[in-house]
């Protein structure tokens, strides 16, 4: 990074509702505190991005291939009927993708999963196998 | 495309819910029938692609360029607050892509907008002319 670029931190508010599982080259990679869904965010580490289309075609192109290797990892991993990817950013405005797994079992299916539900904590030894399984997918696979 | 490529052709629902405005070389581009929100698709030609990761490499990087032509396109023509880009598919299989212009002060604003309100008729006259500033922008500029 050049040294006149201004230093990136991620939003508080993601901060809270998230953990944090490993940076991609351009993005953190992140798992929402809601055991409803396994729910992942790709949030590209630069300053003062809000759209996709803030970023250069570049990291357009690099955030799309970190979005389907995440997205391809999360698939196996859960054997999902559905993924559901958005970056919506209404509420907070730093750029985040959601990746999520949906079933059709699931509580908000076949609705899209935000406000359906406040969210349910992870049981502590489903989530960091869950985020071991990602992280071989996601680094290794 | 090589002969034996299945034929595409766009799903039912999505014929039905949408105005066609366009082709560019991977989607078409499609306005959906409700004036709560400027409301744009992009649905990829290829037969059987219901996930980005079912799209080939290079064809993922193609929607990628696809999305930021369109929603910038979008962007200046409406001057919106925030763009909403998502790829669900919980309802129609067919992939596609919603590109949203969302304003602060629109019927679901901070909410996403699927399910919040039954779509609104277009007045003839707007829509045209918000088709023609579209594809002067997402063709020409």
């Amino acid at each position: 990074m050049p040294s006149d670029a201004p230093a990136w931190s991620l939003h508080s508010r993601l901060k809270e509702d998230t953990i944090d599982i490993g940076d991609l080259p351009l993005c953190r990679v992140l798992v929402i505190k809601d055991a409803h869904y396994p729910w992942l965010l790709l949030v590209p580490r630069r300053e003062g991005v809000v759209e996709i289309v803030d970023l250069a075609e570049v990291e357009q192109a690099q955030l799309m291939t970190e979005i389907s290797r995440v997205a391809r990892a999360l698939k196996e991993v859960t054997r999902c009927d559905k993924l559901n990817i958005a970056a919506l950013g209404n509420l907070v405005p730093q750029l985040h993708v959601h990746v999520i797994a949906r079933r059709s079992s699931d509580v908000a299916w076949p609705r899209p999963v935000w406000g359906v539900m406040p969210p349910l904590a992870h049981d502590a030894e489903e989530v960091q196998n869950f985020i071991s399984a990602l992280r071989r997918k996601i680094w290794l696979g």
